[in-house]
Formats: C-alpha cells, sequence, structure tokens
C-alpha cells in the first residue's frame, strides 16, 4: 500500500508569503511568530529606513544605508525591490536561495507591491493577506506608530484602499484585530500546518 | 475600504467530510473532535450494525434494525448509502439539512464509497482522507478492534489498499499515526480554520 506520509516522507518545505497594507501589523505578527519558536527560516528584507523603536538589524530588517541599497540593486543581489512611501524595501536573493536549501519553510514578509512581483516568479508559495479589521482601525495604528507626517498618514491610507484591491490574488486574508495578534498568528500557523497536508502540495522552486 | 471579515461577515459554514478507509481510526477522531467542545454540528450516521463497546446511539449512530434501514432506503430518506463489508450505512437527508441551516461547520463522517457519492453530489465541500501511517499499523488496529473474523480483516485491507487509490480525490490527508490522536484532531482543525481563512472560500449547498 502506497502511504503518502505528509510530514515525514512527501511534504515539502512551502514558501510563505505575509503580506498587505502599511499599518496592518505585518512587522508585529512576524516578530511574535519567530517568539513562538516554530522552526521556520524567515527571510529578512533589506530597507534603507531607519530602524523603529525596538528594531534589530539582521532580525526585524537588513538596515542599511541609500548608497548600500543602490549598489544591492546595481549588483542584481535583490530578488524583488520596490520604492514604498519613498523608501526602499527589498529581498535579498541570496537569503532566499539558502532559506529554500534549509528544508525548513520559508516565510517571507513583504509589502502588496512584492507580492505581486513573487506572484509571477513563484507561483507555489502560499500568499496571505493581512488585513485591519476596518478602516478606522488601520488609521489609529498608523498615528499610534508614529514617525509619519498627516501627510504620509493620508497617503498610506490611499495606498491601502487601493492595495486592498489585490486581495483576490491572494490565497488567504487574517483580519490582524486590535488586541488579537495572537489569534492571527494562530490563523497563520493553522494555514501552514493544513497547506503541509494538502494532498496536492507543490514543490516550491525560485 | 471594503474590507473581507472571514469569521464576521462573509466566512460561510463548512460541509466537512472525514473519509478513509476502517481501521484508520474515523470514530475515534470524530469521538475526541466532539470532546474538544468546538461548536461543530455532527452529522450522525445511520446502521444496521451492532453498536461496538461504548458507543451511544445518536451520537456515534442511530443504531436501527436491518427493516428500519431498509424502510428509510425505500422512503428516500438518505442522501445516500452504502453497503460496506455487509453492514448498511447511510446518511439521513434530513440531518444534513438540519445541519447545513445550523449556521455551524458540519462534520460528516463518511466511508470512501460514500465519500465519492458525496463529491458528485456537493463539490464545495471539504474533503478530509483519514489514514494510517502503513499497513501494518492498519491491520493490527483492525485486529486489535475484535468482533471481526480472519476473513473480515483480509476483506478489510484488500479494501483499504483499494480505497488509498481514492485519495488524489480529496483535498487533504491526516496520518491518524499510533497514540497521536490528538494530533491528527490538531490536523482537522489546522485544516477547518485555514479554509474558513480562503480568499476564494464558497457558499456549500446540497
Amino acid at each position: 500500500m502506497n502511504i503518502p506520509d505528509p510530514y515525514r516522507l512527501e511534504s515539502h518545505p512551502l514558501l510563505i508569503i505575509v503580506s498587505g497594507p502599511a499599518g496592518v501589523g505585518k512587522d508585529a505578527l512576524i516578530r511574535r511568530l519567530r517568539q513562538r519558536g516554530h522552526p521556520f527560516h524567515f527571510v529578512v528584507t533589506a530597507t534603507d529606513r531607519p530602524p523603529r523603536s525596538g528594531e534589530v538589524d539582521g532580525v526585524d530588517y537588513y538596515f542599511v544605508s541609500g548608497d548600500q541599497f543602490a549598489r544591492m540593486i546595481e549588483r542584481g543581489e535583490l530578488l524583488e525591490h520596490a520604492v514604498v512611501y519613498g523608501q526602499n524595501k527589498g529581498i535579498p536573493k541570496q537569503h532566499v536561495r539558502e532559506a529554500l536549501t534549509s528544508g525548513l519553510d520559508v516565510v517571507m514578509r513583504i509589502d502588496v507591491q512584492g507580492a505581486s512581483t513573487i506572484q509571477r516568479l513563484v507561483q507555489d508559495a502560499v500568499f496571505i493577506f493581512l488585513t485591519a479589521s476596518s478602516d478606522c482601525e488601520l488609521e489609529a495604528r498608523l498615528r499610534a506608530r508614529g514617525g509619519d507626517t498627516e501627510e504620509q498618514v493620508q497617503k498610506r491610507l490611499a495606498a491601502a484602499r487601493e492595495e486592498m484591491d489585490r486581495l483576490p490574488a491572494f490565497d488567504y486574508v487574517v483580519v490582524n484585530r486590535d488586541g488579537e495578534l495572537n489569534s492571527s498568528v494562530d490563523d497563520v500557523l493553522a494555514i501552514i500546518r493544513a497547506e503541509h497536508l494538502r494532498v496536492d502540495q507543490p514543490v516550491v522552486a525560485i
């Protein structure tokens, strides 16, 4: 009898993309997911924006200068990169390669623009769209985060409204409600667990 | 902004089919799932086989006589029915209707034959295939269960081998290992949670 074994024999590492508009809590979700101690390989994004309070270089982001970022682009070292609200963000190719050979599930946080690019490059990734539960909640979070001018907050909100239109291209939607971050993390963990149990689970390759 | 809300606005009840060869532990899994206290609506199968030790009428099965079962067929009261190893099993239509109007997720345990029938009737159900981790494990369980003759055990094993071929028609596979029933239940719960988060979650109707 040919018994399929989703854990020991036939389950392949997954590439999980966590995306969504600015302010929905992507960074907080990834941080909490790390704290839970599951054996995931987290791909760290490079950015030339300054660290926010509590952010650690090499864990939350690779914080580089504008010049360094420009050199990474020139040398073709980025899988994709985008200017998000005037700040550069990009995924170093080298990290993705390392991640995919680690044998672990790979979790990648990326803005909605970037997710579209990855969707063209990798069809068999699992695309999760993180969202706030309402426009007001999103606005409140963007303000609470600080560091943005009123104009920037308005820009981010307008962009978020547009980015919501990209939702149908994603596989899953997780509503990250105020004070319910653990529930959102549980949602993501359930998605990853279920995807491993899919009969037609694909092999991801970049 | 049109925020989709998978729990409060747009999440529809799911129809979850738990199937798999005899001896893989479908009944034990459903029983443990009930014990966990999640608000599911369990569809109870009617059968004319005698109760096994500990089985409760109306909870594990509706235990009816051969005559009663024949009348249910005559009256068209069954959504589907099949003869499994000489014993009749069938899903009362009335229970499925009640279940689908309950607003809760509906969990239905059914043999592999029956699952094929349901697949033709309802495309948007979630089909979970439960399996043992090996042929030996399955054989040991069938023997431990008692009440079967050697010939019956051999018949069930041969049928199980054939039923494994139906796996590609299912959405998910859960390997129910000896002593790891809780892990299998967690698998099923993860599948249900993830299915609620799908962007293209369908509405089930029978």
